[in-house]
């Protein structure tokens, strides 16, 4: 039987409230705290107190370069400390002996749909090496999916842009083929000139009329001068809330007072900040960021690829982390870390109508906990994921 | 029906070799590659290529302190900046809202269980506010678990020893009562006596013939400096292998070059190291320390209780986050990773007849992971637990 209308009934929303949530057309239509609303054609779902949340965003991930799922890889360090080259030959060396790249996106994918993502930003390595397949691939499995989940691609320039001849060519062609996002890499370390770098991405950023999001690990203070850079060209280019900066390991690593007077750059033109809380390394300050008036915002990054092995898909566990590794105890920080990986992840990716409130489209995670500081320590991995007032998983699997 | 031993057929040990597994009288009593080895009055559990490993080894927990499983309590940050005494009295309201200990206690027990820890090593208070009842509670809870799990208990001077009249003989009192081995805690921070605690805790420890395991906080160089100190008291009383610091912080604050002097004091005089990888402060170095021949063993510390909001239970998601915390990559590292948890948990407690190997207690976690660093970044929740040759736990619920 097909329902015109679906109606959640006994819903807890964050703020504890029982309410009933009407859903048509894959939109809530109401939001009511009164008695049964029940009506013909309607199905009616009884959530008996669970809790109610919107669908998580997963806002950095790569779709392409994943083993999740697939033949376990062993990682190899580099041979003389960390470098880049190295690393993206060592991945081109792994992905020759990998599943196929379909299939292994589509593992990763429903991984991430299981555990509650439903909005997702995917980089997608555009290179000399691999053209604009891996691109085109990744395309073909985002329209086999696109009922369980909105994917933005970003066309991700792994082996830099200047340094990567043609690459400036193909990222402009990715867009054209839908990509959503122009990416960039560590324009000082990498490409070994920031204003450059900067000129390509933005030049085909203001071309194509499409936003940011730029992969930048660079420390200290090269960090927080290439921040400023890119900054200062959202708002020559009127682009406020529409870049991105992933990593900014940088602002972790000066002083709060020089992080202070970078978020508030940040604020003033709009350029959010993308953090995975790493284990190991120095990472943006989030409540400063927050603070400032900064969008902070999450992904998994890498699940187990050719540049780590961990990761597990869950952006309910990302919050976790992003508060373990911040030193967040109170409920109102637990809250923070939930809204990082939720309303602030869909504000930096652009979402349009997402959230718990009438008009929104009904995208949701239903699941047993007393309220969001809750959820975030204690994990539950029985999860019910609703895309667009259906359900699409339950309890980590697929419907 | 009730058989006189128990054969495990198929299964994968952490070599990637399939092997049988003999057991009887709660040990280990053959292990063979051959074929069927089954005979008459023998239960077979056909374990079909899933991968065994040890009993997990729960280092550190506060079982009188977890709000775990009941009542959610919100965290409240002191007023003036980090203070263990503001937290103790925040500890003491908070035990006086919570459900009794013994419930709370038995909640925790079993989310460990249920998780694959077979041993452990719990501090409990001892203080002029709680005198002895805490332990005495704990000691009950022991007693009825005490086929399910291995618990060492530590008389933990949450208040301190010389700043709290009567803690001494408190301590004393607790060994004489059941506890296994003498706590401290922070000799120079909190009672402001390095010599004077120390006198009381290797006193009691010497006269009654038992281990140490010390909470020490302190910061940089006044963290080493008490580790050495510690480190000469074990080896004039001969006590190697017996005696613990945890946390240890400080060693993660100094440099290398110190951290390898301390290093090598601690392995010369048997003082293993206990650290839970946490997520926001410095920490003791796993690789350096290891690799100078330091026992490194781990715990969940605080389960959401007054301290903290966060911790699972888990031991394998512990070492996760040591992983993940240290920058541990590789296989091999998080072989090490999962050592911690394991085997070096168990040498540094001190337990005898641990492992896979014939002789042994047949104290067992089955799970579906390719290998070990598999188990480690997928942490499988589907998990079957053996304490003694007889199933305790399946899937997070205890039998």
């Amino acid at each position: 039987m097909t329902f015109s209308q679906t109606l959640f009934t006994r819903a807890k929303f964050p703020d504890g409230k029982l309410r009933n949530v009407t859903m048509s057309g894959g939109r809530i239509t109401a939001i009511s705290t009164g008695g049964n609303d029940a009506g013909d054609g309607q199905e009616i779902i009884d959530l008996a107190g669970a809790l109610l949340l919107p669908g998580f965003v997963e806002g950095h991930i790569h779709l392409d370069t994943s083993f999740y799922g697939g033949k376990w890889i062993s990682h190899k360090p580099c041979t003389n400390g960390f470098d880049v080259h190295e690393r993206v030959a060592f991945q081109r060396q792994n992905m020759a002996i990998a599943e196929p790249m379909d299939v292994r996106a589509r593992k990763q994918l429903e991984l991430c749909i299981a555990h509650g993502a439903t909005i997702m930003r995917s980089h997608v390595m555009v290179d000399a090496s691999v053209g604009l397949t891996s691109l085109e691939t990744i395309l073909k499995v985002r329209e086999e999916y696109r009922n369980l989940i909105d994917i933005q691609l970003v066309a991700f320039p792994q082996s830099g842009i200047l340094k990567s001849p043609g690459t400036a060519d193909l990222m402009d062609a990715a867009i054209g083929l839908g990509a959503d996002l122009v990416g960039g890499l560590d324009p000082a370390s990498f490409d070994r000139d920031v204003e450059g770098h900067l000129n390509v991405v933005f030049g085909i950023a203001e071309r194509r009329g499409v936003g940011v999001d730029i992969h930048l690990h660079d420390a200290g203070t090269l960090g927080v001068f290439t921040i400023e850079q890119i900054c200062d060209r959202a708002s020559a280019l009127g682009m406020q809330g529409r870049v991105a900066v992933s990593h900014a390991y940088g602002l972790g690593d000066v002083s709060a007072d020089m992080a202070k007077r970078t978020a508030e750059k940040l604020a003033g033109s709009g350029v959010s900040i993308m953090t995975n809380a790493p284990g190991a390394h120095s990472f943006p300050p989030v409540v400063l960021l927050r603070s400032a008036g900064v969008t902070v915002f999450s992904g998994s990054d890498n699940i187990r690829d050719s540049w780590w092995p961990y990761g597990d898909g869950d952006m309910l566990s990302r919050a976790m982390m992003i508060g373990y590794r911040s030193g967040f105890y109170t409920d109102e920080e637990l809250e923070a870390a939930f809204d990082v990986v939720t309303a602030a992840g869909a504000k930096a990716l652009g979402i349009e109508g997402y959230g718990l409130v009438e008009g929104a489209k009904a995208d949701f995670v239903v699941l047993e906990a007393e309220h969001i500081p809750h959820a975030v320590v204690e994990l539950p991995k029985q999860r019910s994921v609703y895309k667009g007032g259906k359900l699409v998983a339950r309890d980590g699997n697929l419907i």
